[in-house]
């Protein structure tokens, strides 16, 4: 078995590959009418988050027969393998809906239950970050690093909007956002490479599944930033949900006095 | 003089001149390192927003002496002229800072009192919306339409996250955010283009100045929607600031069920 340090390369070109093809499909279908599926969590699901998860796994499967794979939208295959693919094959599916562009696909790659290489491609802009272990991170190519913020107080931070998802955390999440220099709602998993890139400071979020939290762990912790669930404890497949990520690791403490429950 | 109807080409010729020089300048600046001031109201203000509507006002000068100005960083010029242009010469500056491309130049032109015409540019995604009378409203030179929606229930939302300047209104806000189908944050003033275009059917809004609300009206308007304050009241530029834009005029009074005081 080859280490996994030397396969990073092969493995940032195929993850380059699977976000060139979800690229493809959402572009076919940005702008168009859907018909939209409301599923039980009351999220909507269309034929593009569909199509884009089962050409992305056929593409595994023919590359990778041996690795897993796990996605939003079909069940899991191989999930005991040593290299696991998540998949969100369009995170924002409100947003892509509404025709706003901070949608975009969600690849990560676990090895050994650790998140090892994580990618997020929005399709309009054409704007794509990589994030892998032995690799750093990228923006379109150029190595991406997340900017110093030493005080909450001169924090930009990302969060999700109010909604049923993270209603049961408000008070907490508000207590971040007053302690915070300004808040950006609504910038999605586009706000993944805003923070590697150092336009934005900080991510909290809650409730979030494996597929979305996953690929945001590489990409900030090799542009230089960490990401770590409400106790401060390293991401893995089986974390809450609950995150943070800071583009500097200082950051990290600090809004976990304003979380505890 | 000229009749209102005769010359509405020309003023529309001339907001895609303003547009095209708001967004070059816009797109020389995003995604570097600005200084930031902020002001009192504790919004943030760059060399951008004011090298911005320094150019526009020359602009305008230049070719309508007569005409009058208002716009946000600077003095208004000859208020009670029969024609006035109202700019925002930057909407959505944290956006702007943040990498997010929602943010806009906002351009209206009143006249007598009334909003006869709207501009909206995103220039990163060279995204125009103009509604003016007598001209329709347009996304990049094609017509664009509302989409009919009958009930609150089938509504997507526009809406501002929760901050200092919509925090009195939160409750009202959230009642009509649990009425509606689903909500997306953070869309700015590129929401209102969305909302022309048939991709959302609902912004509601409170505590905007007249630069922000101004060039929403026409633009709605023009394509088939409508633009109230919270009482149901036609805009004007003394108007409250607390606005609900519709793509479908049959949802004004759902919304104002919820918005009771």
């Amino acid at each position: 078995m080859i280490s996994l340090k030397d396969c990073s390369e092969e493995f940032v070109k195929f993850a380059n590959r699977l976000a060139d093809t979800a690229g493809e499909i959402h572009r076919r279908h940005f702008g168009k009418t859907l018909e939209v599926e409301i599923k039980p969590d009351g999220s909507p699901v269309t034929p593009v988050d569909r199509e884009t998860e089962r050409v992305l796994r056929k593409l595994i499967e023919q590359t990778y027969p041996d690795h897993g794979i796990t996605g939003e939208e079909y069940p899991p295959v191989q999930e005991d393998a040593e290299f696991v693919w998540v998949l969100d094959p369009l995170d924002g599916t409100k947003s892509f809906l509404a025709g706003i562009p901070t949608f975009g696909v969600l690849i990560a790659l676990v090895h050994e239950g650790r998140f090892v290489l994580g990618a997020v491609d929005q399709p309009i802009l054409r704007d794509r970050w990589i994030g892998a272990d032995g690799h750093g991170t990228t923006r379109n190519g150029t190595p991406a690093r997340t900017r110093s913020c030493v005080s909450l107080a001169e924090a930009v931070l990302c969060v999700a909007g109010p909604d049923t998802r993270t209603e049961p955390y408000d008070d907490q999440i508000a207590k971040v956002r007053r302690a915070a220099r300004w808040v950006r709602y609504g910038a999605g998993c586009y706000g993944y490479g805003l923070l590697a890139s150092g336009f934005v400071d900080l991510l909290v979020d809650a409730s979030l599944h494996n597929h979305d939290f996953g690929p945001l762990e590489p990409i900030v912790r090799n542009a230089g930033g960490v990401a770590t669930d409400w106790d401060g404890r390293a991401l893995s497949m089986d974390s809450s949900g609950d995150i943070i990520a800071a583009g500097d690791a200082r950051l990290i403490e600090q809004v976990r006095a304003h979380l505890e429950r």
